[in-house]
């Protein structure tokens, strides 16, 4: 996919993914709403299969594959919820899969992937290592590569997520998205350009982690250096793809404390009874700090996954 | 309300409390499915307003005054949920609420009861001086004591939820609630034998607090004297009216060790991404611990609560 997805690639993907997603449900919380003079939308996809939107552009990935590549399988390399997705994308779909994970991941994590028949290859937990042992996976297997958003067709899976948001809901102000890598996030722009134009499209990022926030305002892409957040999917710095259509798309991208991250997860916990992970907590952390932006307004707010560290439970 | 309540009772009391409760989904999890190869149907009692079924009954407690009790509100001793939702019901019913509360009661369930405006009184956590308490606070005030459990108008409203549940779901083989005084195990007995006669009934009762299960073995009402257990919603004994509904009609009552119960706890949190607390997570527990008794059955379990302790957090 050599351009940037339109709104028939967008459902498109949609149709074909979804016999393999959960279409995740929109939850509302009264007490929330009360405390911050606002009407609130929280799509869950911490209920996605596997815990997080990412098995719906790797779903898409694999499905866009042709025959001779389905036999040879997919690989990647990653510490987190991209693992976790495209071994069990992989796994439905009946093609092996190939995960470079560094030897310090969480267990958890690695768990996941086995339990959904991944063939893990252990590395250090160095980018150079990752990328050293995943060309040589791809060597041996012939298996395609899928980066976790540096790619047309993980884009344009995310992007259902957002299209399920506009099918639900009406008039919507606000759609607020986690900014790591961007996938999410550039989906997201995308199908509110096509379903709901005049919605205001925000980013939410670690203030420890900024790199997407200055990239957007220097209109340079920043790697991601040394960044210090508990929000541990949001580490990553954006691609090309995501940057192009980032920067001409959001409306802003606003960055949050750790203690509003640590508190709005605790407040979705306490309020919501369901569990986030700190990636996904920061969209409220966004409502939090800057509660004179959203007054009275209907704000949607993905919250991406719900993969918590055992050490925050 | 003078005798055990009756199928229209129940329909009565659902269409007067609906609008002032939120009737809870019902999910599933394949992967919890796939470990126990069975089919269970999980009812998600934690996401009721003030975050657990005791709103069924406190609502419709109140909704059953005359005119002159209303005026005068209502009153009870608790240091857990029934305290909450008795305050939010009177609080959105239009009505004082007093409630004496142990002065060790956790900082949560105080500061929910304050954000219901209920008035509170702390006593020491002992029954006699709550119950010493209470009667001053009723002296004064001409509140009505709604008990927990032991009141037909109570476990009329905790029977709606299983009315849900078999309005939501078929053939159901099995139906297990977690029991501590009885009033949800009695009222979906009531509801089980009204809607859905041939689905068996299981009570849940940690090993370290089996007055329940003694007490319908020697068919004699036990109290429950210092029970040793993590559910701390389920610590209170039985009561007339509960036992006599029990007793006539709950399959068994299946003990489970606290290990259980926390697995439990723990995978419910991994698998569905949803907050339960320990005395809601033993209804899985039993799964656990007897996986060949619903191998391949139907099965509906109440997550009865999502409070949970900032401590288990």
């Amino acid at each position: 996919m050599k351009r940037i997805p339109t709104q028939v690639d967008i459902e498109t993907a949609h149709n074909k993914i979804e016999k393999f997603i959960h279409r995740t449900p929109i939850l509302t919380s009264s007490s929330i709403n009360k405390i911050f003079g606002t009407i609130l939308f929280f799509k869950c996809e911490n209920f996605q299969k596997a815990g997080a939107f990412k098995m719906r552009g790797a779903t898409n990935a694999i499905l866009s594959l042709n025959n001779s590549e389905l036999l040879n399988g997919v690989a990647t390399h990653s510490s987190g919820n991209h693992a976790g997705a495209l071994a069990l994308a992989a796994q439905k779909l009946g093609v092996p899969s190939y995960i470079a994970m560094p030897n310090n991941a969480p267990k958890i994590k690695i768990k996941a992937v086995q339990s959904y028949e991944g063939n893990i290859t252990f590395c250090n937990p160095t980018l150079e290592d990752r990328e050293k042992t995943l060309i040589k996976i791809v060597q041996e297997t012939s298996a395609t590569f899928i980066h976790p958003y540096d790619d047309y067709r993980i884009i344009t899976g995310q992007a259902t997520c957002a299209k399920e948001i506009y099918e639900d809901v009406s008039t919507l102000d606000y759609l607020i998205t986690p900014v790591g890598g961007g996938g999410l996030l550039s989906g997201s722009i995308l199908s509110t350009q096509y379903l709901s134009a005049s919605t205001k499209v925000i980013g939410a990022e670690p203030k420890g982690a900024d790199d997407a926030y200055r990239s957007v305002r220097d209109n340079k892409i920043y790697p991601s250096v040394n960044p210090q957040t508990i929000a541990d999917g949001l580490l990553t710095s954006l691609s090309d793809k995501t940057f192009n259509i980032i920067k001409n798309g959001v409306d802003q991208i606003i960055r949050v404390s750790e203690d509003s991250i640590e508190a709005a997860m605790y407040l979705i916990w306490e309020r919501m009874k369901i569990l986030v992970e700190p990636s996904s907590a920061i969209v409220l952390g966004v409502v939090m700090e800057n509660p004179e932006i959203f007054k009275n307004k209907r704000v949607a707010l993905i919250l991406s996954g719900g993969n918590v560290s055992p050490k925050l439970i």
